[in-house]
């Protein structure tokens, strides 16, 4: 990092700091900075520390929120009756953007990885839990990703959940729409057919 | 951007200003922010402020320095008969990176281009000619970007600077080092067989 004077070294190390950034875009987003104005680099450190001091986690679901309550649990129109369990709150967005969905979310904060030593209680699954037993709730949509370990989460909590009389569902796997057959991968391929419906 | 709460579509809208950023990825690193700790947001925006506070450029140059002078400028070892012309302060961090020169450097600030009415004028080609005035300089590398831009800024400095006694040279072309021919452009390999040299 020699090669540079020490407030610039100072932000680029900060840059790569972020995730997918290498020292490349770093520097490369480094000088983008210097090239904006003073205003303009007062504003964008501002939106860091706003955001950073704003956004909180909703109480009862654990996405981003600005007060206790998120925009989707403050929502009287959802349907309280189903709620949706993702990895993290990102995923909420994602869902949020289809608008056929109205239950509620519940996020867990990572999964099941006892690799890595994350166990049941590192993750928000008691709370989920809580939420059943408070009744009204009559299903769980586990929408983990599909890899293993989502794959692992989603099963515990189905069979965690087995007893509390809620149905639990999964969603559907198979071949994405506007992809290609013959670039799909085996399981993928697999799991479609194993799904396939009447048309 | 309504799928966002307020800080947050605010800091994704800040990353977008960055060059090469785009939406999923501005995306990708305002949740990044969010997952950092306070003292990490923290430190990110102080270093945004303090590279666009503390860095300037050098008067001499035009290099990115955080006093009067760069550090380049600043050190007597140089060869300050040789000063290599280069478009922004980004190039003479590649340069060097080098370490076989040991002259000066000159930033124009961009290339003259006409169509977006970049004329002489707006780049710092004066300072240029003062500096060759003042005395003292045997060589002018023009070291533009080798696009057509870069071609006519170096042909009108070299233009420029013919009356007053110094030498002015341009980078070597030719194919570069690991490069395969099988794929090098027709110009490439035309200005390299044109440029060959006794082994």
């Amino acid at each position: 990092m020699s090669e540079h004077i020490a407030p610039l070294a100072r932000l680029i190390e900060q840059f790569r700091l972020l995730s997918g950034i290498g020292q490349k875009t770093a520097q490369r987003l480094a000088f983008c900075v210097l090239d904006f104005t003073d205003e303009q680099a007062a504003e964008f450190a501002k939106a860091i520390l706003d955001a950073k001091r704003s956004i909180v986690r909703c109480s009862s679901c654990g996405n981003y929120s600005t007060g206790e309550l998120c925009s989707v649990c403050a929502d009287d129109s959802r349907d309280k009756s189903t709620i949706c369990v993702v990895e993290d709150a990102k995923t909420i967005i994602a869902l949020e953007k289809v608008r056929n969905y109205t239950g509620l979310y519940h996020v867990l904060g990572g999964v099941l990885s006892p690799m890595n030593g994350i166990g049941p209680d590192k993750l928000r699954i008691a709370e989920l839990v809580e939420r059943v037993t408070a009744g009204g709730v009559e299903e769980i949509i586990l929408a983990t990703n599909p890899t293993v370990e989502g794959e692992a989460t989603a099963l515990y909590i189905a069979r965690l959940l087995a007893s509390h009389g809620v149905r639990t569902t999964r969603l559907a796997y198979g071949v994405p729409v506007g992809g290609e057959l013959e670039y799909a991968d085996e399981v993928t391929l697999h799991r479609a057919i194993e799904g396939r419906r009447n048309i």
